[in-house]
């Protein structure tokens, strides 16, 4: 209770916390016309850390940012593209991200390795680089210490709405501020680890703290909330989360420390709240799914569990059919890989009970048909085989997933 | 080739080799009135082997015919039922297996012990016994050795079509027969093993075959044949396949001989082209798309890879748009867990190359497109990793399956 010392500011965003900047502007990389760049600076150079995806088909910007994370102590910038994912795109996409650096190092007259990058959109096609250079310049121009939200909105792609949300923590020496964006909304089944989405993630705070203690806040936050999202089982060549910590509120969060505590647990709510928030903006989704598996064997098998019932393709639709079908998620289980005495199972939907004894547990289905007409409902599955637990989001899948994965082609 | 010395026949179904009898019925357990009940009958006793789901929920009939493999020499009948799994029923449920096989048994005036068990459709409602009962009585009396195409029809689901065939195999002491049926379309992605889809499948011989070598072909045939198709990725609680061989032929097969070796072959030629129907008639399916995976580092990381891109929802979805976004492709084989370096991977659409040095082939779109148009194409994946290789068949993913199974619920 003592460690939740925190308050989620209304209409916050990267740039709530001090010291931060960003901008969002229409580069010309997407035929929709929409804004497809965006900016994420920092006044002072910004201690940093950052999580990328484990495909081993990496996009460039993500083997980019991975060295610039071991061989950088401070960033300034993030510089960010969306139309383009600059993924499988070889040497020549790999010198496109360094230019993209240098490009806006020269703008902000700083340093090419103090920028990181990220893209997303299109894989397998060249940057076209004429409209990437004069759409930096103008990112650079536009950075403002009010810009989080043109720039949580410029780096949507299949996103219907802009994703950012900022708190305040009350830490023992005073207040501190993180901000944060991210975007989605297909290719989301993220696995990211550290120097590891395409989802997007970057936070921001102007508490100082150091780069491994970033890096610890980084890997841990991730796996307790991006790790923990499913839309529809693909992960993403770009997935990135950056945090930068610029130090300006002057309050410094040490490892070991009581406030590293409550600092991380405000930081997990609000990486907890943008990774919920992208599984109810999924391509197509109406429904938001949580996945508690409680006393598995192992942490492995409530991983597992948890993973095979969210990625069933026949529960996510029957979750969209709003049918309690409970057989698909009996299935998935017991293919899961989990293992478990079939009889010692309990499933419930919400408070309801479903499976008891490896069979019908006699909740009417009627009842059971109502509690899947909400948007949000809990499965709940108790393996009642030791004491591991793991809780994962997702969502159904649904004609419009279909309509949008079938036509998109950017 | 001189193993392949054997001929479809057309119109060949399980009762086209000697002294197999079948029937297919309507009993009343589907809604629809359509068939719901066949079944599977040798004139002798039968050597019998069976591949089940590895599911941990496995269906009472699994369980049942499971202990069955084990414990008995020969068999004389399988009684199938679609409509009602007889999946997670406890108990009851196991009680209900039972009693299907003591009911045909006492119809055909052989021992319970002598009879497998069978059924698909919904998970978790315990059969209705006295309509099961009556139709079994039904499925006895009107078993008959032309039985096979309508016990392939009445076996059927969601399947559009039924999938029966057979082949004459010429051993050295003379010609024997192979038949076969299965059912999809939907649940499909099995991993069965011996003592290992809801894929049902049926298959018997005339050749004599000891049941040590009937439970090897059993487990190479499923593992090369149905263990390759993934339609949704959803493994079943039921899947089943049973051999029978009844020696009527008066033609032998021994292990380690050439004959075994011609007879797997025709086997396998028959296994595949069920297995490839089935994917075939997927729910909603409109392409047939084969996964072969070359030159992994291992025989593991060939099917992971395989694997992971038959099972992509954004593969499965582009597929249906008929679009080349290969970097979905490309992604999946990224996040697959296979070992590889990506400037080594070769992808191939067909005979086009499409991925080089880690970037576009250079082969028009326009090209590629025309080629995914076609219902059926190859994706060709060179890991250049060693010398592994496996070949997996799936389908796309369609408004028609979400339709299928957002709304199907007998």
């Amino acid at each position: 209770m003592g460690k939740n010392k925190f308050v989620f500011i209304p209409a916050g965003s990267v740039t709530t916390p001090q010291g931060f900047v960003a901008s969002g502007i229409t580069a010309g990389l997407k035929v929709s016309g929409k804004p497809d760049m965006a900016m994420v600076g920092s006044t002072v150079p910004a201690n940093f850390a950052g999580a990328f995806t484990s495909c081993k088909f990496a996009a460039a910007p993500v083997i980019l940012d991975r060295e610039r994370v071991l061989q950088q102590d401070r960033i300034r910038a993030v510089i960010i593209n969306s139309g383009n994912a600059n993924a499988c795109t070889g040497k020549p996409g790999y010198e496109n991200a360094v230019k993209m650096c240098e490009i806006a190092a020269r703008e902000m007259k700083i340093k090419p390795e103090e920028v990181l990058v990220s893209s997303t959109g299109r894989i397998g096609v060249q940057l076209p680089m004429s409209i990437i250079e004069s759409g930096i310049v103008k990112a650079v121009a536009a950075l403002s210490a009010d810009g989080g939200p043109v720039a949580a909105n410029a780096i949507m792609t299949t996103d219907t709405r802009p994703k950012a949300t900022a708190v305040e923590v009350e830490l023992s020496g005073g207040k501190v501020k993180i901000g944060g964006m991210t975007k989605g909304a297909g290719m989301i089944a993220p696995r990211m680890n550290v120097p590891h989405a395409t989802m997007l993630c970057y936070i921001t705070t102007d508490a100082a703290i150091d780069n491994k203690l970033l890096a610890q806040f980084a890997g841990n936050g991730a796996d307790s909330s991006f790790n923990c999202i499913n839309i529809d089982g693909d992960m993403s060549t770009n997935d990135t989360l950056i945090l930068m910590a610029n130090g300006l509120s002057g309050i410094s969060v040490k490892a070991g420390t009581e406030d590293a505590e409550i600092f991380y647990a405000a930081l997990l709510a609000l990486m907890q709240q943008l990774a919920q928030e992208m599984v109810k903006d999924g391509e197509g989704v109406t429904k938001f799914v949580t996945i508690n598996v409680k006393n598995a064997a192992s942490a492995s098998d409530a991983h597992k569990c948890a993973y095979a019932v969210s990625n069933s393709l026949l529960c996510k639709t029957a979750w969209f059919g709003c049918d309690p079908n409970w057989g698909r998620v009996i299935a998935a289980i017991g293919y899961s890989g989990a293992d478990f005495k079939p009889e010692n199972v309990k499933l419930d939907y919400n408070d309801r009970p479903v499976v008891r004894d490896a069979m019908d547990a006699g909740t009417p289905e009627k009842e059971l048909a109502q509690l899947l007409k909400e948007r949000d409902f809990t499965v709940n599955i108790d393996l009642g085989a030791g004491d591991a637990d793991f809780t994962m989001w997702t969502n159904d899948i649904t004609y419009e997933y279909v309509k949008i994965n079938a036509e998109y082609h950017t």
